[in-house]
């Protein structure tokens, strides 16, 4: 029986606590615990259908894995994507990720300082109106909050197809202060860029010729060092 | 006489010493002398034909410009355009605004250190292929040599429709460790932005509906101390 409604969507959810997380809040800071070991945490915030953060766990099984959205459907779906992703390993539930229904707004409840390595921000909402500026994941109020749950490695991976939403965040993560790069304002110039995992969105955008704007923004003290590092050889200066 | 060939255009610039500088060398840490007063100095490098400076004279008496090209054709028109623009105030000889023959590569013989409080970079050639990288204006060597030219409140202000050339500037400042600043994907998005002095490519750019790119990134220690204080208003956090 195809499960329709609310009601059934949340049964079918309830059913599934190899995977989906309902009382998100309930793990705050005991992440790693509920993983059953110690690799880093990369969370989507705004994880919509779940292809993104369903392909990531199959690609680097060696990083735990959390998809957030706050609605009971996206779950619901992303779960499903999730099974299917995984069908060819021969395993029903995906040992290294989960799907937590939470409100981005309320993020610091659900993860404890520190409990994040990475925060991926695929294709967000533009909120274009400039009186929604604050409901943008890329507002400072939002950086501060991420700066928060972002351990000494933590980074920001910001992908959209939307260029007041990317012109909005460069200025934002500047003014934050917080170190950018691999800045792209079309990332699959040169035909598909195999090296990133596509969103749903993405698969179609590029299909219609519309241009990928990608940006890392670091924000761990230690990740900070290592791309200072990095650097020194880029230019041959 | 309309003059014609190399030799001609030599002529001409020499009979213009009031507005045309071709032993840029010799002002070296003497420019405001050779202005005569003290007022800031901002160039263009690259000044193409000259519209942009020359309108930058008008409009912002109380600055000294400097428009730098390499080709002596370029000062030639820069120079007509510079006079004709002029025309309607009465003068012949622009107060604030010279034309030097000199290039880039060598700004650090034209130009003492902190002479200059902001440098200009307009539709600059994107050098798209990636073994001219060297070449393009915004890369590190470059902004090495314009961080020694800049005071205290010294700035860079790019602009460019090249989204090769602007992706790359922004990575190379953000690599730079320059604070980026009002930055623009689309500079007149909500059409034309007057408050900005067209160049000629933009003008016709715009016309055609291609974007205009636009950053500012802050070199000066004052220049980022005013920047950080006025920051803490921009987003009522």
């Amino acid at each position: 029986m195809r499960l329709r409604g609310r009601k059934g969507i949340r049964e079918s959810l309830e059913q599934q606590t190899d995977l989906v997380v309902l009382d998100a809040r309930s793990h705050k800071g005991q992440w790693s615990d509920f993983f059953g070991n110690d690799r880093p945490i990369y969370v989507e915030f705004g994880m919509g259908k779940g292809q993104f953060i369903s392909q990531m766990s199959r690609k680097y099984p060696e990083i735990n894995f959390i998809g957030v959205d706050m609605y009971d459907e996206l779950i619901r779906r992303g779960a499903e994507k999730a099974r299917i992703a995984w069908e060819p390993e021969g395993v029903e539930t995906p040992p290294n990720l989960k799907l937590a229904l939470a409100n981005i707004e309320y993020a610091e409840e659900v993860f404890a300082e520190g409990e994040l390595q990475r925060i991926y921000l695929n294709f967000s909402d533009p909120w274009p109106k400039s009186k929604h500026a604050r409901r943008r994941l890329t507002h400072p109020r939002f950086l501060h909050k991420y700066r928060g749950l972002l351990g000494s490695l933590g980074e920001i991976h910001l992908k959209t197809d939307s260029r007041s939403l990317f012109e909005f965040s460069l200025n934002s993560f500047a003014d934050f202060g917080l170190q950018m790069t691999n800045i792209s304002l079309d990332l699959h110039a040169g035909g598909i860029n195999e090296e990133h995992v596509m969103t749903e969105y993405e698969t179609k955008f590029v299909g219609q010729g519309v241009h990928i704007h990608r940006c890392e923004a670091i924000v761990g003290t230690e990740a900070l060092e290592r791309y200072q590092a990095a650097r020194l050889d880029k230019y041959r200066l």
